[in-house]
């Protein structure tokens, strides 16, 4: 019979589940909200979460290898301990791999959620065969890397941190601390917030402001629409997003010369109204020695390559050695 | 009876030598003049140089398990093969490899000589446990990353380029092609030109203007003394180098999070007077959602690291697997 594993992505709103078989073909997708009342009602929502899949597909403990739990927050992978959440109250030090494994019967590991979700895709979605890189634009700009595809969790379990690579020396202050930060010039955040302050501060002209105007915020699918009916400073606010994106994807290619660099959150949505640009921007800015070898990719799974990436972490631990 | 790997670094004035152990131990390091003449002597001056180590040890073929390369210049790795060296005609396209191994009648392995100098800091200098990433800091700003104990080489064998890696958008144009590589910021050639611009173009004031006069070129060392007896140019020089450059090592630390960021190469003979400023900006420009927990430390192997680290590849791909 054939085997499987459970992938689990807690969010800050919904927790998603999904099986993974031995082909790495996901199936049974489906989320639960995430209990804001404590650890041990999150704990119990992942179990019962997993349990639920199980009983589904009439699988026992002996049929699912391990459990994979992608999360949010700063942990400790290799102790499987959450350390805090974000948005989850009560949330503090929680041994999560163990009690979720403990509670539905199998083995677990625990993973960060963009490491997982990046695995998600080399697994399943945009990656090819040899080293991936994903980037997702979001409020930040989150990062995955796969070398020898293993995720790289670095010497502290703080690597991958491709959003807080400094790419403008003494410029925008990051709340990390750091300052001219890749996140502070491209994600989809700073973006909105960036074309904002140049209405509202440096008093620019803009067909965006009747939205200031009208007591919204601005995003980046308005500024992509302003650009494109020929507003000027959207026009100028996405390119110089896509320059600066295009310098943090080089210097991605100089270190690591992955196959391929994988993009996904919110503004990806954009399609080729983001990619063309930042493709032209990144074979400008690229050196000469090479022609750019590292191919720009949109990601394919969306918001499922956290839960899927979450089961193929606990494949790898815990599937045959191949 | 003991087993060995032997390691040939090929250089453009020489090529060095070297016998490391099973225990890691390097022994008989000497050097041959590199012969300008064409890619049939360099082989043969390597064969020869092999087979000398061999004979002084009283060795056989069945005691050593073979011998690691490193060179300069782009090449095929996987394939063995130099695509073309700098400094010397004639090494167009040679399978440097497959020749210097049959010529001694071993196993043969070939790696970038920045790689292997990484890998030997690794195994035998500064290296820990854990990954490690070395800069070189000379006429450019070589790199190389070691992760989970083996060299990263990149999807298309151009990876760990960490000197040019882009810190300053629009910033000096770099001999590669790109702007505002952190090479042009942080080489010893490339500060050594720094104050000379400041001196010639923009007539500051410098006590390092005499050495210009008297018809000679300025060196990193005459810039530290320099800064050491007052000078403010040379001071700003050295300082601005010395932030740069943690910015190069905050992004290493980001991406990679390695146990260690090791230094070599010329401009770390100043010890001390470059570490401290550089550990200085490091702590100052670190985020703030850790302490800065990879260190920076100098190399120790000088320039033995790429003909030990060399031979290290070698105990690696043809040593008995752990």
């Amino acid at each position: 019979m054939s085997k499987y594993c459970i992938g689990i992505d807690l969010g800050g709103t919904f927790i998603k589940f999904c099986l993974l078989d031995e082909n790495l073909q996901a199936s049974d997708i489906f989320q639960l909200p995430t209990p804001t009342t404590g650890a041990k009602d999150v704990i119990n929502q992942m179990v019962a979460g997993g349990r639920q899949l199980m009983t589904k597909r009439g699988l026992t403990a002996n049929d699912v290898l391990g459990v994979g739990i992608g999360s949010p927050g700063p942990m400790k992978i290799t102790e499987g301990v959450l350390i805090s959440l974000a948005n989850i109250p009560g949330m503090e030090n929680v041994p999560l791999r163990d009690e979720v494994a403990k509670g539905i019967g199998i083995h677990g590991v625990l993973e960060n959620d963009a490491n997982a979700a990046a695995f998600g895709e080399y697994l399943c979605g945009a990656g090819g065969t040899g080293d991936m890189v994903m980037l997702t634009l979001g409020t930040g700009v989150g990062g995955g890397i796969i070398i020898d595809g293993k995720v790289l969790h670095g010497a502290h379990e703080i690597g991958a941190e491709i959003g807080h690579m400094i790419i403008v020396p003494d410029g925008e202050q990051c709340g990390c601390g750091q300052r001219g930060c890749l996140e502070r010039y491209t994600s989809a955040t700073y973006i909105a917030k960036w074309a904002t302050r140049l209405i509202e501060q440096e008093k620019r002209q803009s067909s965006l402001k009747a939205i200031l105007d009208s007591g919204k915020e601005i995003n980046t699918r308005n500024i992509n629409e302003a650009r494109k009916a020929g507003d000027a400073l959207a026009a100028e606010v996405w390119d110089k997003a896509m320059y600066y994106l295009a310098i943090g994807c080089i210097n991605v290619a100089r270190i690591l010369d992955p196959e391929k660099i994988v993009l996904a959150g919110g503004l990806t949505g954009a399609g080729d109204d983001m990619m063309i640009p930042l493709r032209k921007h990144y074979q400008a800015l690229h050196w000469k020695a090479t022609p750019p070898l590292t191919t720009l990719e949109i990601a394919k799974l969306g918001n499922d390559a956290g839960t899927i990436g979450a089961a193929g972490v606990a494949w790898q631990h815990f599937g045959p050695r191949k």
